[in-house]
């Protein structure tokens, strides 16, 4: 390991910081504040790290996929799943992000960052699947553990939360589609009841 | 997987989201708060993924045993490096802790990741002993990114910082540790030019 090679990687790791300060729409359970997208991604780690468990998947490499997945909203910010936004235009800031963060990094180890960040947006592969049904996952049981969080803020319905939150966890793992699915009516009953 | 297996495995994952509230000494780059070990969790798994590149360690178990490594804290709290207390009050209350928060799993996963806890504790272990090492570098980084940090905070000396991070960082990677000394010796160097 030489010393520039040491200097490189950890000015990417001073430069990372900044995902701490990148604020998200969901709450924490305990409803005090809302979630940074760094915590965000440790707690999505843990996930996998939980959830992987009989999944034909590689468990680390769906961590890895997730530890490094929003580092492009360091740049780019985060693109809520409950609002409008231009895809294009989130599309070529995230990649302008990817290459300015990773490009920090020495060149082997960029390349290998940014192919873990492309393949998990590809969602091409199990591991990138399943990734990305823990991403739609957490915000939903964060939301049901706060008597609708994010659902609230947007008045989000029940059909329109298996539209958005349905297909991703489905095709990523059909049984996390299932007992998810089954959250989703319990909470929406709920609501009903209470008027 | 069974429902109940799942319904266990969720109480976990929204139980840990606490990790999020417990905060640290260390202060974010930009200064504007203190770090919280969720996100201090998520931090380090980055440094293991761009550093243990060239060391003889499983990255993959170093990553693994970093994310699970803060969670006791939810229940027994963080125990700050510049700071006395008492090492078996804190033994006690964080093996209580690793039973409630574990034990919230299925067993079998419960006993993996009481497992991965305990291996980091013992620091016996090559990835244990990286693993330790990182967590004592982290801080080291962010407080020579913010003119001293907690070092400031604590009037902590050239000498001290050599004593309670050097043993640790040089016995997970002695390249890490000749690279991090010089970057104090640079700190406290240039801390005695402005005067």
């Amino acid at each position: 390991m030489t010393e520039d090679r040491l200097a490189d990687q950890l000015a990417f790791l001073g430069e990372i910081d900044a995902l701490k300060s990148v604020v998200r729409q969901s709450p924490l359970v305990d409803r005090s504040r809302r979630e940074n997208s760094a915590e965000h991604s440790w707690h999505l780690a843990m996930f996998a790290l939980v959830l992987a468990d009989g999944e034909a998947v590689d468990t680390a490499k769906v961590i890895k996929l997730l530890l490094v997945h929003d580092i492009v909203e360091i740049d780019a910010g985060d693109a809520p799943i409950h609002g409008s936004h231009d895809p294009e235009d989130i599309d070529a800031r995230e990649k302008a992000a990817a290459d300015r963060l990773f490009g920090l990094l020495p060149n082997d180890q960029a390349a290998e960052l940014l192919s873990l960040w492309q393949e998990f947006e590809a969602a091409e592969t199990p591991e990138a699947e399943f990734a990305k049904a823990l991403d739609r996952l957490q915000p939903l049981l964060l939301n049901t553990l706060t008597g609708g969080g994010t659902w609230n803020d947007h008045q989000v319905s029940e059909p329109q939360v298996h539209a958005r939150y349905g297909p991703t966890i489905e095709r990523g793992s059909a049984a996390l589609w299932r007992y998810a699915r089954e959250r989703v009516r319990a909470h929406f009953a709920d609501r009903r009841n209470r008027g």
